[in-house]
């Protein structure tokens, strides 16, 4: 009896290792919010084929790497990036630490507070407050300040957090690809500092695994003579559009198996996805749900927004090269974790 | 009875898992290859407490990040750069491609054969040898030209491949930290492409988790329309001296718990590392075995060879800090897994 005691004890301790390190555990459906058809077929033909070793297309463990862009495919774009946001917010903070600013443009517009002239910044200006706002502190000081503004700002169509806005089919898929020993990383035209700040938190994305548009960060001594990175207004990587493909290799040395976006600027990552051997699996998104989310192409007639832009010309292209264009409106059953 | 059969048979299964996702598994020496010593117990001690949740230097394992130095540290750079002779022996393959540059210095001489005048070579001369064979391909390409090249090219003084003079006590080393949750990744100033080549096989560290001097890659199409990525001779990251934390930032996003190196271009990697809070490893290895392997300084007094240089200003810092030195002579039993 004590023999069978400690085997049991042992059974237990070593199924909790089990779920400690993500070995696949079966679970009759791991994208319970994405409808039934064509799109979850293919994903999972694409997901059992490629993780089968007795399949001609079974891509070995440490190969399985899936990129997935942020905006618009992780969580919600419009009206405006969430960084974009963050930015502006953070525009009275830095004016008091150089009052100089207050009175030139485009902070002197900021601070009016006056939205149809916010609105109406060129993307010159957009780029000045980019570099005030995202430069010249260490890359310590940025994280608190992103970490506290998440904490408190509202997104003002849900009065919900933004980190609330991710899409749970796309969580379900991070998960579903996780289980399968896939590695999962964020490629996005955004800030990857901004994003490793919550990426493990908000996706179960570590920081190691954003790739994103990224500044330099010089490194030197603060006052005390501790060492300290400076974030620096010189841009290495833009991390959209060939920058995408560029980007992985750097960051990552490997083509995907798997991509997922939703925009012009995912063009690239999808085709060279795509373009690999064996099975691979390039997916985008189309923003066709104006009740539940926004509608947005101009792709199938939909309104040209010039955010997150999804051209016919794109959607065309997928199509012909077998890409998975996923509809918001007829392939998810639910948009958010929170119900509508 | 059945049940107890179910129930171990369970068990069975459940500890095969354990095994294959890297559980900690009691082992008496995890560092054999080290001489026992205040080195050896320092090692011990910082894994035991970064690892034991009940200690107060206790560090999350999303947070266990280790760093290492490659040329000096994990493997010999005596006589040269490895990676500086792959770029002398692939001269002829591109001058057979491109034969306008054989009547070129310094391609001339190399293509010469004449060892003291390409051992006279300046600086410029082999940064352009080292443009002319590192770019220009696709990375697969490159890929496959190093990799045909280690599997025939062999060091000159112990007539092996140079995969096979890495330092077994290092290799243990990332092993016991790997065992313990710590995430091992090379930071090097040579060519993150050319050691992504091989650190799975030979480290066993994937090529997302090397960090190293990086030239850009362009997307664009071969003639088949085929999407390629192109390595240009355009640097991105110079991951040497004060790079390396820039550098461990842009690709980790967070400092290291532990960071190894030997020269000074690894002084402000393990400053950085051993500037956070709590306990922090950082070691630097001294080359002052002229029998087993080479001897060199200037520190303590060793010679100055002006390759892989370890001042006594950096020798006198690290012994104020409180970083380790490691002596090769003295901490380590065997300097590589064959007998010499």
């Amino acid at each position: 009896m004590k023999q069978i005691v400690r085997t049991l004890a042992f059974a237990f301790a070593a199924v909790a290792s089990l779920v400690a390190c993500n070995v696949t555990v079966a679970q009759s459906d791991w994208l319970p919010s994405w409808n039934d058809g064509a799109v979850k077929q293919a994903i999972s033909k694409f997901v059992q084929a490629t993780t089968d070793p007795k399949n001609a297309q079974f891509v070995p463990p440490d190969q399985r790497i899936a990129t997935f862009d942020q905006d618009g495919t992780l969580w919600v774009e419009h009206p405006i990036y969430t960084q974009l946001l963050y930015c502006l917010d953070r525009v009275p903070a830095v004016a008091k630490q150089k009052p100089e600013l207050a009175g030139v443009e485009p902070f002197k517009t900021v601070l009016s507070g006056h939205r149809e002239a916010i609105a109406n910044l060129s993307m010159d200006d957009l780029l000045k407050i980019v570099a005030a706002t995202l430069t010249g502190m260490t890359v310590e000081q940025f994280q608190n300040e992103v970490k506290n503004w998440l904490a408190s700002a509202k997104d003002p169509r849900w009065k919900r957090s933004f980190t609330e806005l991710t899409y749970l089919p796309m969580q379900e898929l991070l998960r579903y690809l996780r289980a399968n020993g896939y590695k999962t990383y964020i490629v996005t035209g955004g800030g990857q500092d901004f994003v490793r700040v919550y990426s493990q938190q908000v996706y179960g994305i570590p920081p190691e695994q954003v790739v994103g548009s990224e500044g330099a960060a010089k490194y030197g001594y603060d006052k005390s003579g501790q060492p300290i990175l400076i974030k620096e207004p010189k841009l290495l990587l833009n991390d959209d559009h060939a920058g995408k493909p560029e980007g992985i290799h750097l960051m990552i040395g490997r083509r995907p198996y798997a991509a997922v976006g939703n925009s012009i600027g995912d063009r690239q990552m999808l085709e060279y996805t795509h373009a690999g051997d064996g099975l691979r699996l390039a997916m985008i998104v189309l923003h066709d749900d104006v009740k539940r989310e926004y509608s947005y192409g101009p792709a199938q007639g939909l309104p040209d927004t010039k955010l997150g832009t999804f051209t016919q010309a794109l959607y065309d292209e997928a199509k012909k090269n077998g890409w998975i264009v996923v509809s918001m409106k007829d392939d998810w059953k639910q948009i958010f974790s929170f119900k509508q």
